[in-house]
């Protein structure tokens, strides 16, 4: 299997989580998003994904997977061991919703092509851009240190063992540290966040280690 | 079962195409998104979702469950007749991937809180509001077209049986006509909408049909 990836894709950093949990190798292909005028705009990409963004994953009979939580959850039912959902459908709802909070509400609204969209089509300078960004830092994770408050005692964000909501948490505190985002209010979201980067497989996976890091 | 929904809502149209198609009756609760401020963005709402959004599903022991994908995966695994995914996993991928386009990269950019802001934080007037919100319909409707280019004779998204993808789909294409955004370049996305707006769970369940529709 080949991923298709860029070392700063939270999109994509989700993917090489659950395959790392999970312990499945794959080939890395390089998509920077930036050079070339972003090589995922390019025809020969959106072959790939007509999205026009990473990640993909390239099964080895040529079956193309795009949406990072599409990819786990193929991923979840392909290889199921170790589990990134819990069992009991009610606890699988509140793991999911958790993800999708991050990737449906906060993740999509500060991604590069909307950020490129401010300044560009626009002119929104950088502070305007910077308030944008920590606005839905801030209402985003304070749902999300919410959505935890009945959750236990942890250490990840639902229990004794890393699942898709702390595959999807790392990568969007990163995010929030990235653009100095304040984040001593959520106790919760930091406790799971420092457990899970106790882990190779969230630890490795990160952008400041992957092979085509600037 | 009680469900929190507003009747312009696309996200909780989705759910409610689901219950329907899936004969799951629930006793609506109508949370007005425009008056009261919001209602929303009350304490008492936040506490059944700290998101702030809707739809939320109350289970009748009390559980609450958020994000309309979480949602009805939760349904899809609780009351599996008729399937709204394919049994093989890499098909179920590909439908969940198009949820998803629309759910993270299409309508978290033009849902009404994110209008509010460009308005009412970044000043953005009206022109300025509607070229964002037909740029990210135009760029995520020609990748939806594209993703369904080898996806078969339908009438639906994906084959025969309406699912996931067209439970997304039909609400995202409401939404561009609401806008007036033009849409001959998708004739795949037409035909699927079509097909299921000639059944009563996608017809019956629109906005102009509910009871709080203003």
């Amino acid at each position: 299997m080949q991923l298709y990836t860029y070392f700063r894709s939270s999109a994509a950093w989700r993917v090489r989580i659950a395959l790392a949990l999970k312990g499945i190798a794959t080939t890395p292909e390089f998509i920077h998003l930036l050079k070339d005028g972003g090589q995922q705009k390019t025809a020969v990409f959106r072959r790939k994904n007509p999205m026009g963004v990473v990640p993909v994953l390239e099964l080895d009979d040529g079956a193309l997977l795009t949406q990072s939580l599409a990819i786990i959850e193929y991923l979840e039912e392909t290889h199921p061991t170790p589990a990134l959902l819990p069992a009991d459908p009610v606890a699988r709802a509140k793991m999911r919703a958790f993800a999708l909070a991050i990737a449906c509400d906060i993740h999509p609204l500060n991604n590069l092509r909307v950020l490129q969209y401010l300044e560009l089509d626009m002119g929104q300078g950088h502070e305007a851009r910077n308030a944008w960004y920590q606005h839905w830092i801030s209402e985003g994770l304070t749902a999300l240190e919410a959505l935890l408050k009945d959750a236990g005692p942890g250490p990840f964000c639902f229990g004794a063992k890393p699942g898709v909501a702390d595959v999807c948490l790392v990568p969007q505190m990163a995010n929030a540290r990235r653009y100095k985002c304040p984040l001593d209010a959520y106790p919760t979201l930091l406790r799971a966040e420092a457990a899970a980067l106790a882990l190779p497989a969230f630890r490795d996976t990160a952008p400041d280690r992957q092979p085509d890091a600037a």
